[in-house]
């Protein structure tokens, strides 16, 4: 079954105290972003990879593609307003093809593992859908009116990325209107009525997002993937 | 007020693929538990410390201390059959004085920062209670009979150590029968029928359970925290 990856690389990188968008920030040597790219094409060699950046930022992006050679082939949709958005540019860069699989994956997680990736990708071709996740290490407690209650971690999972789906019932789910409680993919799904399926995450598998996390980044890169 | 510290290190350590229980493990050339108790020295040289171990970890311990020349003052609690009768076990160390202060750290927690510890000393000084916690990273869902739903992520939050309590109040939380809803001191507490204040924790306070855990927490060796 043909196979595609949306990568979402819209963060402005504000959280980083740096200057420059943490998805091109170096992590052993190469920017991030395509050490996530490459964790895909390492799966398959032959999925497509759509690269969904700002507009303001594609520039960037290829002068650095030149810098590094990098000649992993990918096509390049436009960042939207929210995630959502992004996620929909880069859809219509998806053929209509109904039994094709897409998966949508974070471009500030690196460290999916090809374990993760393929679970993932297999259950989608079964099932329709299919979300990575893993157990939550901490005890999680939920916010009230007036203070917080403890939940039962052992009912809760922590979601990651790629989240894959069929790709006709993906293309339909993203002609919904927008909603701010569309906080990722499976949430899209399911508010247009596909039951979501959970897989084994990676626990490597982290969304850099602060500058300690950039640290455990490096400690990643060393790490059989 | 006087403050106590109850490092809970009961941990087998079953999940880290090795013979040495996790909290003897070295890093940076010195074992977790010694680095989790000196977070608590450097915070506040007069603090008690107070370890609880398995008996049947007790004498290695002390023969680690002899080799690393840790002369760190504390005292030592049996471990008992669970966290909660490890903390028991803690808590008939530390004298009845009802204004004093006591916080439950994890053995394997040596990254939480001295803000994090004096933060919830401060907070359960003037409430009786305090439990440091940081927003998820990832989203959050929730499993059913038949699939999971997501949560609203703004309203969780993932707890970490040390709590600390009011020892008056804590001594009779902890006179309750057990019960295996027990997943932290919070827990304990809370069914006790006292209020739980949270405060802020330190992402690098990780609970270190698996070997990927121990290569992040060389990195945090390196942080100034």
């Amino acid at each position: 079954m043909k196979k595609y990856a949306i990568i979402v690389a819209g963060g402005k990188g504000l959280r980083m105290n740096a200057g420059l968008p943490k998805q091109f920030i170096p992590v052993n040597g190469k920017p991030l972003l395509m050490l996530t790219l490459e964790a895909f094409s390492r799966y398959d060699n032959n999925i497509e990879l759509i690269l969904v950046l700002p507009v303001s930022q594609q520039e960037y992006w290829q002068s650095l593609c030149r810098q590094y050679e990098f000649t992993q082939a990918h096509a390049i949709a436009n960042g939207g307003e929210t995630r959502f958005h992004s996620v929909q540019n880069g859809l219509m860069l998806v053929p209509d093809a109904a039994e094709s699989l897409v998966a949508i994956h974070d471009g500030v997680r690196p460290f999916v593992s090809r374990q993760t990736i393929s679970e993932a990708f297999n259950c989608a071709g079964e099932y329709g859908s299919a979300v990575p996740a893993i157990d939550p290490v901490d005890s999680v407690r939920s916010l009230t009116g007036n203070g917080s209650e403890a939940l039962d971690r052992t009912k809760l999972k922590m979601v990651q990325t790629p989240q894959v789906f069929k790709t006709g019932m993906l293309k339909e789910a993203y002609l919904q209107p927008f909603s701010p409680s569309f906080t990722d993919d499976a949430s899209v799904v399911e508010k247009y009525g596909h039951p979501i399926r959970l897989t084994e995450g990676n626990r490597e598998n982290i969304k850099i997002t602060t500058p300690f996390d950039l640290l455990v980044a490096e400690v990643c890169c060393k790490l059989p993937l």
